[in-house]
């Protein structure tokens, strides 16, 4: 297809589309003259993406090109370009270095990730900087007085295991190895607004059940 | 205790205790003489539900105080009480209006708020700006052609009602009504990102074990 339909499928206009090939964010179409070039099924899907990094996460264009190129890299194991692309996402803040609480905190977590039986912490944590926002997290928890140990964080980690399941069999719908990572970008960014104000409503719900009696509709 | 004793108690700084103290984010002390005040563990507890929604969930000032205030209002029911504090913290995006896509997302929630037995969405969508944020991210999917109908995001509901169990448990570990609210409200912003980072170390456990055939460590 030529831009004008690319542009008409996406819902992106033709100018954020010049302005996402510039920047590296869209492959270029294959070009069939000197003023055209051509459009598939992968440039929608790849809009799709960056719209959702971009327009939805607010991911700033710099890192929103370094998850793509994660997501491209072809020479990777499937499951390696995944996490790739996906430890390319901004995370929540770094911990505090040479912090008593961090060191501490980073303690409770190796053994909340060891008791849970995933992977070796040293390796989570160098590819993943979820593992040191958890860290941190669990650092301003620790600071404030907060509970936070293995036994009050394991629940949590159980049904982040759940979540895992529900999530990957969402990417699994997609027919394509592609169309699998960039889902799996697309949807960890997505899904976090729909899994926080769910907690929000169920804490609603919850609390009017124990301290109103209220059994719910 | 005097205010010396107070900002080495909690870790706040004098000079910051006096600002929350004009900015009405902290209860005055007792005032004992024409220039001392007198504090106890009331402002022990209160300082560290300040400093999480400042310090760490960087919550601005005026909803700090609004969220105090809604903690504070002994007029109200307990769970009123805690619905309120916790609905004036600051949630996510709010769905664009007259979109044909927001009012296709408000159907599908409230589908899934009714198929779950959650309380009336007109209700929950009145108090609750979590309910707005959900419609909105659940507009964002279908706009980009993600999968978010009531199938989909059922398991999510699910898993949040199982955390909502979890969360208020710790909650009720607090012996006073206030402790418990302030605890809610504390834990409520504390524990998001510990959900999300969880989240994403669970999909790297995950997508290793289905695309790599690795059982885990």
């Amino acid at each position: 297809m030529r831009l004008a339909e690319l542009s008409e499928r996406s819902g992106v206009s033709t100018a954020t589309i010049k302005y996402y090939l510039r920047e590296g964010l869209l492959q270029p179409g294959r070009r069939v003259s000197a003023t055209q070039a051509e459009y598939d099924d992968g440039h929608v899907r790849r809009l799709r993406l960056v719209r959702a990094l971009i327009q939805v996460g607010k991911v700033p264009v710099a890192t929103a090109r370094e998850v793509i190129a994660a997501a491209e890299d072809e020479s990777l194991d499937h499951h390696v370009r995944l996490g790739a692309a996906t430890a390319a996402l901004p995370a929540g803040p770094e911990p505090a270095e040479d912090d008593p609480e961090t060191a501490a905190a980073g303690r409770t977590v190796n053994a909340l990730l060891q008791h849970i039986g995933w992977r070796h912490d040293q390796e989570l944590g160098k590819l993943y900087p979820a593992y040191r926002t958890l860290v941190a997290a669990v650092a301003a928890l620790r600071r404030l007085g907060y509970p936070c140990g293995v036994a009050h964080l394991l629940p949590y980690a159980r049904l982040a295991a759940q979540l895992a399941v529900t999530d990957l069999d969402l990417v699994e719908e997609q027919p394509t190895e592609t169309g699998q990572i960039e889902a799996a970008v697309a949807l960890t960014v997505l899904y976090e607004p729909v899994l926080l104000s769910l907690r929000r409503l169920a804490h609603a719900e919850e609390s009017a059940r124990r301290f109103r009696g209220d059994e719910g509709a």
